[in-house]
This record gives C-alpha cells, structure tokens and sequence, in this order.
C-alpha cells in the first residue's frame, strides 16, 4: 500500500477536536489543495470561505445548530476553523465539485496531522439571512450555494487503524 | 509539500488511455480506496460496479454517447476499466457520498500510475432500459442512481507539472 492510499484509508471524520489553533501556513496548504480537486470541464467554480475568525466561526456553528435535526450545542465538534465550500448556483456539477474539493481538504488535513470532517448543512445556513450578511462581508453573494462545511483544528485523539467496510458494495461484470 | 498533498496536486484528468488491461490487484486496490470515502453518517451507501468485460464496457460507451451533448464517439476516451458508483436513491447524500467515492478512486489510481477521469451522466445511463439491464446482470436493481463513471487506464501520456489554479476562489474571515 502506497504513503498516498494508506492516508486515504487511515483518515476518519475527527469529532473531537482541542481548541489549539492552527497555523496559518497549514490552513493555506489545505485550502489550496482543495482548489486542486477534480471539477466539471475544468472550470474551477467551487470556491473556499475560510472563518478563523472565532465570532464568525460560532456564528455559523449558532446557524448549522438552528438546522441540525440532532440540535448538537456545536455542530462543529469544536473545531477552531470552518472551511466553507460553495459554488456558484448556475453551476450544474455543484454538488459533485464541491464534494470534491471537500474530499482534497480531508485528505490534505489529514497528511498534515489535522483533524477533519464534513458537516453538513450548509445549503440551508447560507440561504438563513445571517449566513447570507456573513457570505456578503467575505464578499460572496447569493449567487452562491453551501455544499459543506470542512472543520478542522487538532484531534483530541488519533488511530492509526484501518477499520474494514460494509461487505456487498462491489459488483463486477 | 508532502507526498499526499503533491499528488493532489499532480492528479489530472487523463482524456487517452493506451488500451492496455490494466492489471487485477491495481483495479481492485483502486476499488478498495474509494470505499474509504467519507461517508454520511458512516452508513457506507455508495457502491461501485467495475466493468473490465470489453462487451459491457462498450454498451456503457454507447450509452454515454447517447446522453452526451457532445456527441463523442467514445466518451469514455479509450479507457478499458469503467468503476461505475452508484448509490441508493433513498440516499439523502447520495451525490456528495458517491462523489467523494469517485475522488478517492481518481486519486489512487494516479498515485498507482494509472490514469482516471470522472465521466459524467451516470444517472441517465442507468435510468436508461438498456443500463438497467446491464444493473440487473450486475445483481443491482433500479433502487440505485448513477452518480459518475471512473475511466481508469494506463494514460497515453503522463505529465508532472503542477499547474496554477484560478484566482479569487479563497475568501477569508
């Protein structure tokens, strides 16, 4: 198994999460791995709200638990920094490009020792009046749809174990 | 730049496959990853249905060509292996689980050496009478929607280089 398949298979949504803060420049190089995700006829549409902001950040963590059927206190598991993925509307990959691009940003976290997961949600919490003044002051408009939500900060625990799947989810002609 | 991240950043979508068989035990260490996909609620839905018989894999062309806009005689631009994913229509995740399975399945086989390419229109292609029957030989039925194929091959031509991405899709808080 290869260093790059074994990280695939290694990384787990992480939802415990120590407050420590993360450093910039690691912030920066999963976010622009995520600009290299695979997309539809290459035309880059996803783009990333990136919130260290902490009032900001708990704005949104306020927003996800207003649509959270579980109405978790902090959907974020406490993680410092939200990773927000969206895409244009008009786009009709959205949903795909995103998801990928959150799948680049797991990864590339996971292989720098961070921590992450997919919350979901973000649709609603982008279309909620607040989600929208707080895309508006990152200067997005709502043009723009929320496909996910990356947090991210330092796991309170780590494994190592490669945990086996569901049997029956491959077929073969 | 470690070793996962710069092979995010090397993968691209590979449009001519030599038609060399690619062999078994890659295939099946491609497949392997992507079940390793984040996943909703860790339920695990998607599957994957790999198609190495010539036969299947050119009605699966044929198919796709009849949905493509484009019109190409083979959509699927020579690749000899198509990992088809699906997932249940009672999904609510559907889209974003199979396409995180459809990242993980590009990015081992680029880290493998092998070539990928996300084609699209799996949903019309299964909907169709034709790719029902090819699901139903497969032991799949019509609770499952198509979400994308993963053309898998050796690439006629490789490259290493890292090309820049767009600007203005980071926004910051």
């Amino acid at each position: 198994m290869n260093t790059v398949i074994d990280s695939m298979m290694k990384r787990r949504s992480c939802k415990s999460y120590r407050p420590d803060p993360v450093p910039q420049e690691l912030i920066d190089e999963i976010i622009e791995t995520g600009l290299y995700a695979a997309n539809w006829m290459g035309r880059q549409m996803p783009v990333i709200l990136a919130v260290t902001d902490p009032e900001t950040r708990n704005t949104l963590s306020r927003l996800n638990a207003k649509y959270d059927p579980l109405k978790r206190p902090d959907p974020f598991y406490g993680a410092p920094v939200i990773l927000c993925v969206l895409a244009p509307k008009s786009d009709p990959a959205a949903v795909e490009d995103g998801s990928l691009v959150l799948g680049n940003l797991m990864l590339a976290a996971h292989s720098l020792g961070i921590g992450s997961c997919w919350i979901h949600r973000a649709r609603p919490v982008f279309e909620d009046a607040e989600g929208l003044e707080v895309l508006r002051r990152a200067g997005l408009d709502d043009s723009y749809t929320g496909i996910g939500h990356c947090a991210i900060g330092y796991p309170a625990k780590t494994t190592d174990r490669i945990i086996p799947r569901k049997e029956n989810r491959v077929f073969r002609l």
